[in-house]
């Protein structure tokens, strides 16, 4: 590794105290390690590459200039903050990144304080900054405060009530937009490094005043504007900055900067530190910088599998080749019920690729809409789409959906519009940890009328509960899984299940209990229920396919029937699919029968492989046979 | 009634086809009129009075101009579109507002084709508008879109989300801006409407060009200005636009027009009407326009009881003073708590006066904040306070922290943040109707890991189980009803009642039956108990207090002593605290305990006054009685 050699200079810096004592040539040597360690590290254990490497140099000059962690610096999403991880007493344990107790893939103050606010979605640290912000004025203290925020992040509507509240009360702080969409073209950095060079060295005031005097002194038209002087004194702001659009929303503007060159960003972070007031620093920035597969195609490594360095292509985990995911299917199945049906179009908020859509914008680029990191808006569109006659299938994460639940209530299901929400990452996720795992959906959305609510036991259910949801008539919402499909037989046509139909997969004689799974959950509780038949314990097994509506005399019968349940669901327990199937009984009046719910109990769940949270939760076969055994060891 | 009188305008107007016809002047009388009938309504209906009687003139101009409801009309929020009701078919049923089976305070697409989208919660129109237009292009259709948004509601996340949206996809719509504030000073009104002639009339493509011209003849700073060409083709547009921040999101910016001269109004939404691509159209209002006591005081006369019209005071229902509101009960008591804990702050989203916090921010203003309508904002700027030592209260409305839900996840409870969420109108909220009631957030609150889940039985209680809330050290949350108390003594001191602590409230002899409530439907329970017992009935009585920890010996005791269970709550049945209550007997194996859970059942809930709903879905006291004989003639 890289922190071995002898002249490394990464081997001599665990903390920020250490980078603040290096030459400018130095902290150019350790980008250059820190990017190394980087790529052999997510090589071996996948990650975000591309934004981390994108914010090396960034993260370096911050951390040279501010003095954190007494500054705070709160960092968007937290995907880019590799760098910090390594330069803030992590550089050792960097190797356990997104490993079932090792490393967070985002800042998480539970590991350092240096991490002054968990994230993992979009839009949240300017917020949090303005919260800091608040407390430092009422404490009496007098730190900074620094958020980095990415120009994907900055489109979410929280950011901008972030900025919109920050601008206004005029506390100091320093948001740095990270702008890696490379949109403002190359020649402008000259131009915006000499006017900020003036911005910051506090000239600019000066020069204002004097384009007023002179516009003054101009017969006719100089006049006639300063008839309008306060549009005048607006407009001179964007004669000098490109970013007006701050400024007039309270923001010093500074920028653009260019995001890999050290010594004026050191510079320009150095004048802004001395500013009052909200500072917004524009920061130009190259996602994938340094290792030219990853610039080259910065989304294919924006979460990445583990690679070969090389080659920059995928590690195949064995010689078969991977069923296809859940979102290849879903991405197919999409197009193929398009072609059928002109009415149907999709929505993506910032995921044409993690969503699978990619294929159908291909197809369909008419009907495709990619709405940005823009989750709200996203799912009214759909219902204003839905109003004209249209079918929308939107597709956001689970753990994205969360962002738009007040939308999904007021604006699709009260009023029973035939919107279609595929929430991809559904369950637990894996690597990614807290923030991203799915596991809220089937308690907040059956909870709203109207909704169909369903998730398929693999992919080729999926193709049928996806035409199920496009022609039901109202509001329905599939969820699936992260990751590969169980590389069952896809039929050729998809074909609409009945609402509320589940499905009895295993019936011995006899059975002494009844498995009630849904999606993911199915395949295992059918392979506990073989194993405990070798064991002489014959079960029932149902796919229940649907959380709302319940497919109740399949669920009441077994109840009945056999009077032993076990529900099965890779959701948290409290509300969810169990519960749904309790509430059943209950109103149906049938008591005495023995039901357990096995599901995520009440705590959040940290990041480990996928595999490993399913077994650690007994949702896997080995811990629901266990559970089945368990019960009726019960007298 | 004014369209009784012989010379009456109204009298002749049922749809916007009689509009047209109209002269301007009998437009104004008509304004005139329809002001009359809203005022004599909501004196004695109630309702959003000073925000409909803002938009009268501009309802009017664009029934004149647009082609409704060919032409779509999407309000935002809704509360300001009483005009647009009484102009579209429903003069005659006006009288029936927010009755139960009356009209609806707000757009409904059930009642009418001129609603095309249902409104409540705020910045929701663009989206929707936006959704309209996308369809009208693959439809190959030409209708024209207008969305009224007012600047309060322009100021939520998701309105932002649908700008940023609008504007780059260049698609025809028009956006009005309905401005209240009064921000802008009059004077600026003469300019403004001489500079939108200009720019409506089309002319300003060339003024700009001329100035170009002219700014190059200059020497010296002229030329350096044009260096800079893509800042001065910006900059320009600010010369003659005060909207720029419009412009640079891609909007014709137009405006600030006078909102309450029908003339200008007219001509410039004609001009408007011709302008291809997203158009922002800015016009100031006044709320509460043309009657005085709520042009004065256009805060108490947003949502408004009946009143006298003479003076402006709200009717008494009766000679003894109603009990304080739990509203005021609530922020009596942030107050209580504040002046003992420094650490307390306290945030309200643009509800200072709704939530009760005004007595706390006339007292501490230093450590109170209103975010405006930006909830997203609102909580996690409250985690940020809360990472650094402070204990945050955030009071928004049950029905408003939907919008808010990912924040509670993923920045308040994930961290484990002391933040207090106090949930006003907690739920049935009457006239307001489904889109304001608060039925979901037992629910998705208690989903959620680390977050402690209360309702007080009374105001009393409240007092205690808030400062239960600021001294749990995590996410706490608390709803109460809208409206009046008990009217029951008020302790002196707020004193934390234990976490996951309920009580016993009446436990006679041989129980046959254990209600076990929550929240208002604590005292009802108590009533349906008495009751009963009247008829030989005896019940136990549970005050349930905590949603999230139960008290589980309580309950589970109460199940095994008495075996049949009755949970009571005003939330929905899916996933609630009964449900809460059925996971708890099943995860403790306790079996053949009766239950059935009260609760509003799976549905959308209209708008009707509190009384009659809890009537109507029995969690009434009479409604938990009957539920209970019920449950007992049964085998």
């Amino acid at each position: 590794m890289t922190d071995n050699r002898n002249d490394s200079i990464l081997a001599r810096v665990n903390f920020p105290e250490d980078i603040r004592r290096l030459s400018l040539a130095e902290l150019g040597r350790l980008a250059e390690e820190i990017r190394e360690l980087m790529i052999e590290t997510v090589s071996r254990r996948g990650g975000h590459l591309a934004s981390s490497l994108g914010t090396v140099e960034l993260t370096l000059a911050i951390h040279y200039v501010f003095d954190t962690p007494r500054d705070r610096l709160v960092w968007d999403v937290g995907h880019q903050a590799y760098a910090h991880k390594i330069i803030t007493g992590r550089k050792d344990r960097f190797g356990t990144l997104r490993q079932k107790g090792g490393l967070s893939g985002f800042p998480k103050r539970e590991e350092s304080p240096y991490d002054v606010f968990n994230v993992g979605h979009s839009g949240t640290s300017i917020s949090a900054a303005a919260g800091m912000a608040e407390a430092r004025c009422l404490k009496g203290e007098d730190f900074r405060i620094i958020a980095v925020i990415g120009d994907g992040a900055i489109s979410a509507g929280m950011a901008f009530e972030g900025l919109n509240w920050t601008g206004d009360r005029r506390k100091g702080m320093i948001i740095i937009l990270n702008d890696n969409e490379m949109s403002i073209s190359p020649n402008v950095g000259a131009l915006s490094s000499y006017l900020n060079r003036i911005m910051t060295g506090q000239t600019v005031s000066r020069i204002r005043a004097e384009v007023k005097t002179f516009l003054k002194s101009v017969p006719g038209i100089g006049e006639q504007m300063l008839k309008f002087s306060r549009q005048v004194e607006e407009s001179l702001k964007t004669f000098f900055v490109p970013g007006a659009i701050f400024e007039e929303l309270g923001f010093t503007y500074v920028g653009p900067l260019e995001g890999h060159r050290l010594d004026p960003l050191i510079k320009n972070l150095e004048n802004v530190r001395q500013l009052e007031g909200p500072v917004l620093v524009h920061v130009l920035t190259q996602k994938g910088k340094g290792y030219h597969f990853a610039e080259n195609d910065p989304s294919r490594f924006h979460g990445m599998p583990p690679f070969d360095i090389d080659t920059g292509e995928p590690v195949n985990g064995g010689p078969s080749p991977t069923p296809p995911s859940y979102t290849k299917v879903f991405g197919r199945t999409v197009v193929t019920l398009a072609e059928e049906d002109p009415r149907i179009v999709a929505i993506t908020a910032a995921m044409s690729e993690g969503t699978g859509l990619d294929q159908f914008a291909g197809k369909f680029p008419n009907r495709f809409y990619d709405v940005g990191m823009a989750e709200q808006h996203g799912v009214t569109f759909a219902a204003g789409l839905a109003t004209q006659g249209l079918i929308p299938i939107v597709a956001i994460y689970s753990t994205f959906m969360q962002r738009a639940y007040d939308q999904v209530i007021h604006d699709v299901c009260l009023q029973n519009l035939p919107v279609v929400m595929a929430l991809d990452r559904g369950g637990l996720v894996g690597a990614d940890g807290p923030t991203h795992h799915g596991l809220f959906d089937f308690t907040f959305l059956r909870t709203v009328p109207n909704i169909v609510v369903m998730a398929p036991k693999d992919e080729n259910e999926l193709q049928h509960l996806l035409k199920t949801a496009v022609t039901c008539g109202g509001p329905a919402s599939l969820r699936y899984p992260r990751g590969a499909g169980l590389g069952v037989p896809l039929d050729e046509k998809p074909t609409a299940i009945p609402v509320g139909k589940g499905e009895i997969l295993m019936d011995p004689p006899a059975a002494r209990i009844a498995l009630a799974a849904i999606g993911s959950c199915v395949y295992p509780a059918l392979a506990a229920a073989e194993r405990l038949l070798s064991e002489g314990i014959p079960v029932r097994v149902i796919n229940a396919r649907f959380v709302k509506p319940l497919d109740e005399s399949l669920l009441c019968s077994a109840a009945e029937e056999i009077g032993t349940l076990v529900t099965v669901e890779e959701n948290v327990r409290m509300g969810g699919f169990g519960s749904a199937v309790l509430e059943l009984l209950a109103e149906k009046g049938i008591t005495g029968v023995r039901i357990r719910c096995l599901a995520i109990p009440d705590e959040f769940v940290q990041h480990a492989t996928q595999r490993e949270l399913r077994s650690f939760y007994g949702i896997d076969a080995e811990g629901i046979a266990a559970a089945v055994r368990q019960m009726l060891a019960r007298p």
